[in-house]
Parts: structure tokens; sequence; C-alpha cells
């Protein structure tokens, strides 16, 4: 741990916490955006997550204790779930993948830390993460997608998320992009943009068309591994592959459309690709640029660029620390006072 | 005109301005949302457009004389205007229809009358006007789509307008929603919107098809006067004619799922659907409504509803009002004494 270095008054630490299906992410960062911690624990799912917000309080105080930080020097903590959650009253409704449903979980946890907590969904908070230290920097209109196993959105208006009336904004993955024949997705619908240009919208592309194209690298690989993920269709579509070329096309295709879609309707002034598949570079965002033009106005064009991410997995925390400098800057203790 | 009449302290006064094509709308509004007076004059479109703000300026300063209103009881003119413009310097870019190019509306207007002016797009102008008095009142969070000779777009979000980084959110007229043989826009590009569920949409479709649909009231129609209107699309459509049930069916669903994708964007409490079209009612609504509801999510469709304008042609000089009454409650006079 770097040794943190009082210059003029006070320097203030935000706690950001990023709770994953696997892993739980959590790091000290300074006001002036300074990562002066990190670490991480492992998320218990057992019996619904019941014992997570304990984990997490446990953790916090143990490293607290470990670098002899004061509660004093502790603006508070942020804290990123994925999942549907009010961030008015600090509760979550679903965390599918946490076990969680109709939980307060800001409440629990600032008792059992006797500090200030602010939640936000893990998308939005990555979001806010890339705006303040990452590829977003300065922007204060910008969108960022974060293509993975499924793709998640994060709207920023003004310098901060936009939420909309019941917290769904932003939910790029369940744009409806293919009307006809498009595929079942995990939401119900079919046809939304997750189901095509995710990792897991390319694999299942990609196995659906393997067999039909015995020319093909893709296909001499899964007769071999007996899969295929979206990394490969990548690598032999940088090798010229025809085939893999055209399900990247595909994924470039809707994905473009859709961000051109939505830069009519938001004009921001950057969008950030992140996630897993964004890996990909330029062979993704290549064609990507091109749709993304056709489907765009020029004027909003001129004023938009096309980033990837640049914080990978530290994203989240590094926005769940903003949210804890920001919005507790704006509201500290209130709800605790209540 | 009704007499202003003093309640508790000074009632102040809004001058709200929404200059059209052809004719130029002026109001005044109190604070409190009570219009007090409305007046047109005709658009002058000579020689580019000239002189417009002397005719406003003139008329404005020909009616506070009339109704004996004194300066210090207006706080301000807002001035909504059909173009690309830079409301935070007052600039307009282009506004085709009344020949400005890169005016300096704002400053030149203050001048003329010693008030400080703030301008807008007129399609937000119309918003704004819907949310404080009409369809949209106490949504904070909402779209309103104008369907006319073209297809405006006005996105509200926390109580303002959303303007993007170059001012130009909201574009709605121009989502590329027919991606593959679309109808050529004015903006350029093919597929938009504007090209299928406008007044001029609807009607080029019906002209489209009509001598293939011999048998219909429309064809019927068409023999007779030479010409198809949008209005009588909804007409045959209402007395169960089938081309013509198609013909709005065609630009229901593609309206409908656009607004489905702006749903899933923004999450907002309320959609608005005004301008010329939208006075068919639910003819329109009816399949509209199933179509905004198979491309969005529940939870989104569960918190929102989408309702018809109600004022009419006086949005737009209302919201205008809204506008003197809120920025310049922030601003007044700050640009003035620069």
């Amino acid at each position: 741990m770097r040794k943190i270095i009082f210059k003029e008054g006070m320097i203030m630490l935000n706690i950001g916490v990023d709770v994953g299906g696997t892993t739980i992410k959590m790091a000290l960062v300074t006001d002036q955006g300074e990562i002066t911690h990190k670490w991480n624990i492992p998320t218990n799912t057992d019996e619904n997550g019941k014992s997570i917000v304990r984990d997490i309080s446990r953790s916090i105080i143990q490293q607290r204790a470990a670098f002899n930080v004061k509660d004093s020097e502790i603006r508070g903590v942020g804290l990123g779930v994925p999942g549907f959650i009010n961030v008015d009253s600090g509760f979550i409704y679903d965390a599918v993948n946490l076990g969680w449903k109709n939980y307060s979980i800001r409440d629990e946890l600032e008792q059992l830390l006797s500090l200030p907590v602010v939640i936000e969904n893990d998308a939005n908070a990555a979001a806010l993460g890339e705006m303040w230290l990452g590829a977003g920097k300065n922007a204060e209109n910008m969108v960022c997608v974060t293509l993975g196993t499924g793709i998640g959105g994060g709207i920023i208006v003004n310098g901060d998320i936009l939420h909309g009336i019941s917290g769904m904004a932003g939910e790029l993955g369940h744009l409806t992009v293919k009307h006809n024949g498009g595929a079942r997705c995990n939401c119900g619908k079919t046809g939304c943009l997750e189901t095509i240009s995710s990792a897991t919208g390319i694999r299942r592309m990609a196995l659906e068309g393997v067999n039909e194209h015995s020319e093909s690298l893709l296909y001499r690989l899964y007769q071999k591994e007996g899969d295929i993920s979206s990394e490969n269709v990548f690598n032999c579509a940088e090798e010229g592959d025809a085939f893999a070329l055209a399900l990247v096309d595909q994924a470039a295709y809707y994905l473009g459309s859709a961000l051109g879609t939505l830069s009519v309707v938001l004009n921001p002034e950057r969008i950030i690709i992140g996630g897993g598949v964004s890996n990909a570079g330029e062979t993704l965002t290549r064609p990507l640029i091109r749709y993304f033009k056709a489907s765009s106005l020029p004027r909003i064009v001129d004023s938009c660029s096309i980033d990837l991410a640049k914080l990978g997995n530290d994203a989240g925390v590094i926005g769940c620390a903003w949210l804890s400098m920001k919005r507790l800057k704006r509201n500290e203790f209130v709800h605790l006072s209540k």
C-alpha cells in the first residue's frame, strides 16, 4: 500500500466496493482520484448471499485497522451491485446472480460500518469510473457500453448517471435490434442487442453457422476443441477468415447501428466500449464506427468520439469511490440521522 | 385580455415568442402559468428573414403599451425557433425555413427590447410547454414527439431539456428505423422515422401504393381528388379500409418500436404525442402502444404512460414563457451586463 500523503488540509478517502458474482473488489481512493489500496474477497452466494454484506463490512474493518486509517478520514462507501436498485432508498429489488431480492442493503451496511453508504447499479458505476479516471475523462455527456457475457450500459448526462423514473435507463443490452427472427434473450424478449453483440451472442452465432462453413478456420478449431469462444471468432477474423469476419460484421452492425440511434437521442460527447469483447480493439471498432456513422447524423458524429475503455476491471470500484465522493458530499449522513 | 390581478407581491410576466415559418405566436404568461394575453403576427421571410426580429420587437412594444404593462413587471422573453441553435450563446447556426444562418438573435432582440432573452429550439419549447401546463404536468422525465410535416422531438430529464454536447439531442425524426430500402430523407440519410410516420411519410406511402389497391376507399378518393393526405388515410382506416389500415399499421409500427427503443434508453415517466398527425387519436395510439410494449421492457412499460398532447398550437409559446421564467430566474441579465 502506498502511504497516504497529507498535503494541504485533510485528504478524504472513499471506499469503493464492486460486488460481482464471484469476487468482491474493494479499493480506497482519495478525492483526488489516487488509489491508495486495492483488495478482493470472494463472493459467498450460499443461502441467497446472506453473508455478503457482513463479509464486506468485516473486510473493510480489517483493512482500516491494518493500515491505521481513522474513521474521520473516510468520507463513506460506494457500493456497486449487479441488479435492479433504488438509488434513493438504497434498496435492491433483485440481484439474480447474488440471490438478493427486496433487500435494504444500504441501511444494513451503514449500521455495520457506522459510515454513510451510497449504492448504484454496477454498469452505472463502471461508467462513472471511466468518466472520472478513464476513457471518459472530462466528458460530462457520455455513454459506456460493457460487452461481456451480457451487455450493460451506463448513460451520463451533465456529469451524473441518468436513472430514469424507475432506475432502468440505459439497459442497452435490451434494445430490440432484430425485429424479425431474433434469438430469445434472458429478459424474455427476442432480438435484443445482447443476443447478438455480447460474447454469448457472438459464440451463439458462431455455433449456429459453423457446420455450414467447413472451409473456415473456425470450423477446424471447433472440430478440435468442441466449442467456440467470442475470442476465437475475433482471432480468426484477424487472420482473414471469411466466416469469422462475417460474424464480427454482424456483431458490429447491430451494435454500431444501436449506438447511432443512441447518439441521435442523446448527442453524447463520447461513447466508451468496455468489457471482455472490447479486447478485440480495432477488429471490432473499425466496422462498428462505419455502421455508427451510417445511422447517426453528421453534426452528431462530428462531436462524438468512440473510444475503448481504459480501466478494465477497476472501472467499477473506481466509480463506486466516485459515488462516495460526490453523492455523500451532498447528502452526507442525511439518511443516517433520520 | 384578462386583467392581471396583483395578489401577494408582484406577479411577474413572461413573454413567449414561437417563431414559425408563416406565423409568429406570442403570449404573456404569469409565473403561475396564467396566459393573460395571446396574439400573432405574420412571419416575413423576405430577404432571409431580416425583418423578423424587428417585427417581434415592435409588436411586443405595441402590446406592452396597449395593455399598460411596465418593464419591471416583465421577467423576460423566451424565443422558440425552428433550427439548430446554441442555447448558451443565443446563436442560431441554421434555420432553413426562416432563411437565418449564423445569427446572434438573442443579442439583437435584447438590444431592441432592453429585456433579457433566452432562446430554444421550437420542438424543445413545445415539450416544455406540455410539461408545464399540458399532458406532461408534473412529469420531470418525459419525451415529446411532434408528428407534423416532419417529426420533432424534445427530451426532458430532471425537469429540463436534454441538449447533448452540440444541442442535437432528441432529433427523433432522424432515428434510422428502416435499415434497408428506406426512403430518402431531407437530412440526406435513408430510412429515417420522419420518412414513414410523419404526415409527409404517410402521404408518400399512400401515393406509392394506391394504384395497387383499386378496391380501397383511398383509391376512390385519390381518383376524385388527385391527392391523398395523412388525414384521409386515418379517416379511411376508421371506416375499416384495409389498405388505409395497413398504412396506419406501418406508421404505428415504426414509431411504436422507436419509442420502445427510446424508453429503454431513457426510462421516461411519460411519452407525449403531439402535432397534426396526433389528431388521429386512438386510431394511431392503439397499434402504436402495442408495438411500443413489444420493443420495451415490462418494468419500463409499467412506469410509463403514452398520452396525446393537450396544448395544440399553444405548446410552443407556453414553453417559451417557461424558458423566460426558469432560465432567466437563474441568469437574469448576466449576459447583458457582460
